[in-house]
């Protein structure tokens, strides 16, 4: 009973066992159709329309074809011998399709302000007795939810396994290179999955990789630092977020201290404004419920709400420039002359940093440390790899990203005659300057 | 003043003038980012998340190619020499962006249930003074609405401009063939977009090919088949179209019959189910709107429309077979079948046929003559493209696709035991053989 | 020792044999380095460089992945059971790497001057005791070259065996559809090989399909059918091998009947031109050995072999127009406008057809009865692929192609003023019109 | 009058003026299509067989499409204005077009071997009046040849027509990168062509990129850095050249002491072993001619020649591990265990280093300072590349590559016994360690 899903990174997605067709099919995998795997990206690459339920299948064939790899090149003889013991397989193929189960609308942003917790929603979803999940996941074996939960967390025994889906070069992370490469139609993500898989071997205390594969590996590195650099930290969909952000932010505000009056529409978002919601109030949100929400409010009577959701569904972002600690003293002039053109400095203006740790060697003091990627020499002597690749040394270690500062495009003085607000607009724009906030002249 | 988007077809989308950038910002064409392309064609090609708006900017695109290659090598010297006239490009470029302006959320279903019509709104879009679109256009001339309006309704005078977005091989149709083709992840749809519109070319009556590229042309026809056979009429797609139509239906009988309790999600909806909706209403609608209505209805207390409501969501197709003129007389045994084992058989079963005509010749006597595809010799006279390419005579002037029964996939008696209906199942699968109604043995 | 081969078209090769290392190490296998797949195809498209070696790899790893597939999912239980033996493995995958081993230089043309045969040159290199694939084989089994050989003529006694390499759909076919396709720039041979290596099954009488793959498989064949129409019957590939032609007639002649002063670098090819010649002299040769003759041929003093022979190395091909049945009885007044003009009609002009049958069903009454493409449907019976495919149909059986005249460009009288001879070129020139010869007005 | 090239790396290859068609047409230009663009690295990557014609043709189109760029973007109003002088397009098409024409067959070994000097060789097929290609140009003006080889010695005074083909991102790298990844199947080279074109600007002191594009430009250097790695420093691609230079060597030695009993294949090659040719003598050269020369030495009594023939042809690669400055004095040692096993040391050994300088700042101290990448900010500043790239600076001005002994694979220990020089083996062997030269324990 092989079944094939239709794929544009894979070609094709080989379902091999029941329960993995059984848990596409749940009512809660199927939601993930409804969540836009990147977000607010859309806005900036048009393509990039593609849903958490391609990434998690494409997660779940990396993963499958991982195993199979090691089952027919490294299978484990015995006990500890640090080979691949297929009888993991099942476990790891479910926590690859679901590891991002709990994902909701514009995950980052809805978070931020309803303070939700999309890992802890995973593990919920899989463990809650009331989910199609859980059940499909039972039939397996009655403590195999928590199993399956337990490699998505990192506190599964067997290390091959979670670092299959969690570490500096996983099946997630390879996924969505590729995938957001793909759909955002950029090509930066493109590095050779093949070449990686062909050179993965399990050893001991983990994954590791043949030597002459190391620059494949370094490769993928690079390519993700420029998926960050190029598409990820896009300042548009930044800016398109940061609406996002104060646009729920005044709904929030406005049903707390207003008792919004709320149509219909807002209903299922509710229980988030309130912020007392269940599992299945979790459930019932996807990004079409969230954009229904905003449709009502673009109509609503409260001036700022109904701008927002304006500038959001009819993409008008705002403009950002950098801006640094030196210059950071300067917003709140800038805020003054934002507040004197007549703008909310508390909804119209913000920062943003958008930084990632691109590569790290493992670091025992640090808070977080990561597993590094070691290669594996002829003589089974393993080395890091920053210490053999200059390119990726020169990013290990060191976030990259930027901190930028959004405001009205309005601000911007260029093109404008017989305005009012013009020498407002100039005096703001004495700050900015090759794309960045300076010091005014 | 050039801008780029980033497009995974087309690599880059040049837009050269401020109308254009323009219509791309009003608030109508944004809508279109929240309309999927495909409708439910995602149930089964999950990559084909792709919206209306990413295929018209690369309607756009590839018709300003084709005017770019008419300006530099058949620009018009004088007036009615057949050649191009560079003063249409801005006519042509807005009616190749707004095309599809009217679609909205599962056109084709939604408008059989709700008798709404895409391509008057399109024009009503266009045309109706409050609308943004028309305001951005009427700068461009008090008449130019209406001009942009007429190219769609392919009534404007100059039948270059109206080939260009409106043939049996146009800008509309080559965009969504290599579009649909790239994120479904098939490559039926992948012809040779370049070769074509190189051998392009203008003259009195329309639009021609120089015989050099009869190939490509031919190539370009049998994409469209193959896309048509294995994407557009894909049975499962259809499934779920059939499964909406029902779940639509159900709701309108309800809110007729019953006044159906409506929670808020559905307030947007009902001006269509009371049949009084004005444009505004209908700019209102997309995907999400109708999706948050079914996730409201899943919850409802009505059977009928919670079960389809839910089949719909989280994807539970109807089983389907063919069904020919000679095999319909047992419909009307299957219905009662599936009506003993539990079902109503008004909104459980249905049949669908799914008919194209993938290419036709020039025919009088037809209702809705098509533009045949005609090739340029050498000495200037023109051929017909049937009449040289045996592989495009093949399919020329016949419609392809078939008609399917549905029903619910309960019915088939496989792997049952000790079903109560078991013997209803048995009884209703003696129709059924090698994917098919068949009568019974 | 698993070894691979990066490869554009099928990514990586894999080597999982010693005999298969063996094979490609051996010098016959890597004289395929030094001839070129297409042969003269290169002067039209030049992309097209790549060599007999690269296809033939490429042709191993198909077969090596159709037996992964049917080894997994298809494997024998008993014999005679219809199902894949995999001790057959290994036979199959040295003829399929083989299977082209006995191709000399532009084959096709050099065949037809000197009576070679590549097929009985293949057998012989395998089976000769002196060469080294010969030696590696044995290696495996005393009759083992043997056996390999008759896979390859196709007189081994399992019809699975001697399908997966010849057939209408074989490892060989898709190899070098996909690899021309690649290497031209072309799309059309761009089929879908995963999808028909999935839908692929053994049988008690070869190889079948799934019915649900019969799309894939059509395609499939109307990919061969245009890449047979747009680059194998390319005329001026086509050009260029009448040129190659006749170069090496006037060369035979020259040494029969003259004794041509050879110089040194035509020693290679004394044999042929005597027809006096071993095994050993035909691995002597490549594209490179001849080459090097036509250099030096260049600068002869025979008039017509230095001009044939310039005009093939530096690219300066006939022109060719259709010619029919109803017209080749002008032949002789154009080879005596021809002559007339200076040229010698016997070496500078010529006709030459190009023809394929795409795909036939099976004949008994056929000279030459091919093996039908049969797809299973559920039931477990079998039809034939024309019988549900229009498109199929439409050349099914039917031969596709064109009869063309070569003639000096030379002849065409256009652009040509004050030449002694523009009277015999106009005369010339009222025979052809619109690409083809015609009856002068 | 516009043709097309088909290319699998542009698609089309514009050819819009006659002088570009007859240069291609030339017989020095056509003589281009027998010399391989990578040399000995099909032997490592066997599609990598595609032709310096092929790479010519891909050069003229990326500076042809330079040309379109600056020509609509930015055309220069009046002298000195820094902006694009479209009057320099001809001069610029034909240098890169022609930049290659010197190229022999495996250039870089041909050359140290022989003292021919590629660029010099380029000058004077480009300048001597009796070449073709010098016969097209003049058409063009009496000076027009001397004009287009200045811009390919960097002599021309305009600096944007030189930096289009002579920089650190140039058409012609920008080609080969590309080129090479098709055909040698690797991904690494194939970096955002048309995003770096479309942030070229020209400017007073030559050519600079939009910072905006910066992250596209980092990517391309970061591409060059990969190809180098990866392929172009292969070990066994420097292994053959190895052999090839021994070969030749051996060659030239047998000819001056002995007079090697030349038959005839080896006349073309004559002039070079005395070291005593012309223009035409090198015309005559391509890689079929020295394949020729080699087929027939296989045969030779010498058995240094034969054998390294024979290794050469038939690819037998020498066996390589890294070497440092503190490891190379074992190489005596080696010598004399390779010397006891009976291999001549100065034949069967050699060390070779591969180092590359992938990208530098300008530098006015170096011997050959390179025009630095500068990037133009809003405000018209400049930037240079590293200044902004952590990723590129990591590697700026810093060589990269290692430096290889080889020798005859033989030497190896491993699965042999009953050897009679197996304690010469083991001496050897102790010196290997992890692919590099180590002390010995």
């Amino acid at each position: 009973m092989e079944k094939v899903l239709r794929d544009p990174i894979h070609n094709h997605i080989y379902i091999q066992q029941q329960v993995i067709l059984d848990l596409i099919n749940t009512r809660e995998f199927q939601r993930l159709r409804r969540i836009k795997q990147l977000g607010t990206t859309s806005y900036t690459f048009h393509g990039a329309e593609h849903s958490r339920f391609s990434h998690s299948v494409g997660v779940y064939e990396i993963t499958r074809q991982i195993c199979d790899l090691f089952e027919r090149n490294y299978p484990s003889q015995k006990k500890d011998d640090g080979l691949w013991d297929d009888n993991e397989r099942i476990v790891v193929l479910c926590a690859a399709l679901l590891h991002d189960l709990g994902h909701g609308p514009y995950s980052h942003t809805f978070e931020h302000i309803f303070s939700t917790d999309h890992e802890q929603m995973t593990t919920d979803i899989i463990t809650s007795p009331q989910t199609e999940v859980n059940q499909v996941l039972k039939k397996v074996g009655p403590n195999f939810p928590e199993k399956v939960a337990s490699v998505i967390q990192k506190t599964y025994p067997d290390p091959q396994v979670v670092q299959m889906i969690s570490s500096q070069i996983d099946a997630d992370r390879m996924d969505y290179l590729l995938r957001d490469s793909y759909f955002t139609g950029t090509k930066y993500g493109n590095f050779d999955l093949t070449r990686i898989l062909r050179v993965m071997r399990p050893y001991k205390e983990g994954i590791t990789f043949d030597i002459s594969g190391m620059h494949a590996v370094e490769d993928y590195i690079v390519s993700r630092f420029q998926m960050y650099q190029q598409v990820y930290f896009h300042p548009v969909s930044r800016s398109m977020e940061v609406i996002l952000s104060h646009l729920l932010k005044r709904a929030k505000y406005l049903y707390t201290v207003n008792k919004l009056q709320l149509n219909g529409a807002t209903d299922l978002l509710v229980p988030f404004l309130t912020g007392e919601y269940s599992l299945n109030d979790y459930l019932h949100l996807d990004d079409g419920v969230l954009n229904t929400c905003f449709a009502v409010w673009r109509d609503s009577g409260d001036e700022i709400l109904s701008d927002l959701a304006h500038r959001f569904l009819d993409r008008h972002p705002l403009k950002s420039v950098r801006i640094s600690p030196e210059t950071r003293k300067y917003i709140p002039t800038l805020e003054k002359l934002v507040t004197q053109a007549g703008y909310s400095a508390e909804y119209y203006m913000d920062t943003n940093d958008s930084y990632d740790l691109p590569y790290d060697a493992y670091d025992p003091h640090s808070q977080n440390p990561r597993t590094q990627i070691e290669l594996i020499q002829n003589d089974q002597s393993l080395v890091e790899l920053s210490a053999i690749s200059p390119l990726v040394n020169s990013i290990t270690g060191k976030v990259s990203g930027d901190e930028r500062l959004f405001f009205p495009r309005e601000m911007l003085a260029a093109n404008k005659q017989n305005d009012l607000f013009l020498p407002v607009y100039e005096a703001f724009d004495r700050y900015i300057h090759n794309d960045q906030v300076v010091a005014p002249e």
